[in-house]
């Protein structure tokens, strides 16, 4: 048998494939495994959304091509779409759902353009002395210029209180809120923040020993808390981690669900284990925290840490002050 | 205008986008972002491939719908293809690439439906008692049962050296190659290995202080062997970790490009950033080590960790030796 002719047989089996159950879907959802059989013989069936091309011919008559395009909604100069690849007149075609979700944002400005062009990413070492002389001084400008309000209305009870599912009062108060990038119903991909109520800590930098048993008791309430919220969930299927660098200087912690597919949130150079940190600072002697100690960590390069200190330090120049 | 008028006005938008250039595609090639006009005005378009719809109906039907099946090749039971979703028979469609990718495992095995069945996943906390009493000998037997012949082939010299990329003899001796996951040819998404050429460290768990400098040349090694075999990438754009748990107990270390997107493998709670480890072990007390902490990290159910050791534990019972 040719490898034409192997390559066709094969070919034909895939149509007579006959569908048991659904194994797995994972890779957000664009990764199937199905369990079937073949002549009665067993058989697995994986597929996945292939990458797009991205040569000029295919890309400069991709809108063109697009067929059944749906709006979904619009918002200003954001609108949404579903649609399908490629032309369709068969009847099963018109059975399977549309296989592209769209944004059109138009007109867009240079910020959009700026937004959604790669950054380079670097990985930069923040050494004890770097933190104190360049980094906790952002810090604080930061904080100054107001960009807590919001957190602050939170925890006041101001603002976004519907938003708020669970909070305690107190030294080691905290609330809950859902992540912006959880769909709010799906559990093995939740994703929720804490913000302690306590205002003197600024990030992980600022933990030491002295804080080790009133983090140990934050995890406990968290954990806590979330299996309150969900009790389909056990306590040892949560995973919490802080970023360094955060996005903002209040500190908070993310707890997501261990089956929530790893991405950029969870990522080393990003992501710190609460555990892991409670045991860094147990390791240390009496009197140090994570203030002394150098921590390495990826930046984008439009990121004004980046910028402002870590560029000017790479070429050898004192950090600027914007 | 009503919301229908609207929508369709949005819809008619999208074909009559005029492409001036890709500006990311990212989410494993999966998502585009396009920077075009529509009507002389700027736009952009993002285009991502849907999930899959996971309801029966259309699960059942999939396999039948799929439209120009292209065999790519086959090994024993695996077979892989390119395939287009739905009918297509315009002309426009024949131009667009095939938008899936499967692969057929025929006739499978149990194992195989195990393997592809979800596994739910278990945060576990390793103190250093945990790890001597228990972990540790599971390593030990791991070894002994002659799981790492493979890698001291490739050491000494014997097997793969085709995947060889840079090697350095002595102590601080080390050989690179690719990860099985890397394509070997997209800077960005780079991934390499490096098996350090010493037998004596199993595992991050063995790291004390007295291997800082060790630690600290290593470092500079791998970055200067990264950048020598690919010059365009500058050594802050390379991002250096540790699994643990391993899938191997002779230490490795993982060599990536920070831009590469991060998934499992750069999972906090799997990865330890190998500059934050050194950062850990510089602020422990002279003695000290990786072994004399706690460390927490996810376990798929079906690890032997977690039925042996972490289970048992949890429902109080001792570990079992198996």
């Amino acid at each position: 048998m040719g490898d034409d002719e192997a390559g066709r047989a094969a070919e034909a089996l895939i149509p007579q494939f006959q569908l048991e159950r659904l194994l797995t879907q994972d890779q957000a959802g664009r990764r199937i495994v199905l369990l079937g059989s073949i002549d009665s013989k067993p058989a697995i069936l994986l597929a996945e959304r292939a990458a797009f091309a991205s040569d000029d011919d295919h890309l400069s008559t991709f809108a063109a091509s697009l067929e059944h395009i749906k709006n979904l909604g619009a918002n200003d100069i954001y609108s949404w779409f579903l649609a399908s690849s490629g032309v369709s007149n068969g009847a099963s075609a018109a059975q399977q759902p549309p296989d592209l979700k769209l944004n059109l944002i138009y007109p867009c400005t240079e910020k959009h353009v700026k937004k959604y062009t790669t950054q380079r990413v670097r990985m930069v070492t923040e050494t004890a002395e770097t933190f104190a002389k360049h980094v906790r001084p952002y810090m604080q400008r930061n904080r100054e210029e107001g960009r807590l309000n919001w957190v602050f209305n939170i925890i006041e009870g101001r603002t976004e209180q519907e938003d708020v599912m669970y909070r305690e009062h107190g030294e080691e108060g905290f609330l809950v809120l859902p992540d912006l990038n959880w769909d709010r119903k799906t559990l093995t991909s939740l994703h929720l923040l804490a913000l302690v109520e306590r205002r003197d800590l600024w990030s992980l930098r600022d933990l030491t020993r002295n804080h080790i048993i009133w983090l140990k008791h934050m995890r406990q309430k968290l954990l806590d808390a979330a299996t309150k919220l969900y009790p389909s969930i056990e306590w040892d299927e949560l995973k919490l981690y802080l970023h360094y660098q955060p996005t903002y200087y209040h500190m908070h912690i993310h707890i997501v669900h261990a089956m929530l597919e790893a991405g950029t949130t969870q990522s080393v150079g990003k992501a710190f284990s609460l555990e892991n940190i409670i045991s860094q600072l147990e390791g240390m002697p009496e009197g140090k925290g994570m203030a002394d100690v150098s921590l390495t960590y990826f930046l984008g390069e439009q990121n004004e840490l980046w910028t402002n200190i870590f560029l000017p330090l790479k070429e050898g120049q004192g950090p600027s002050q914007a």
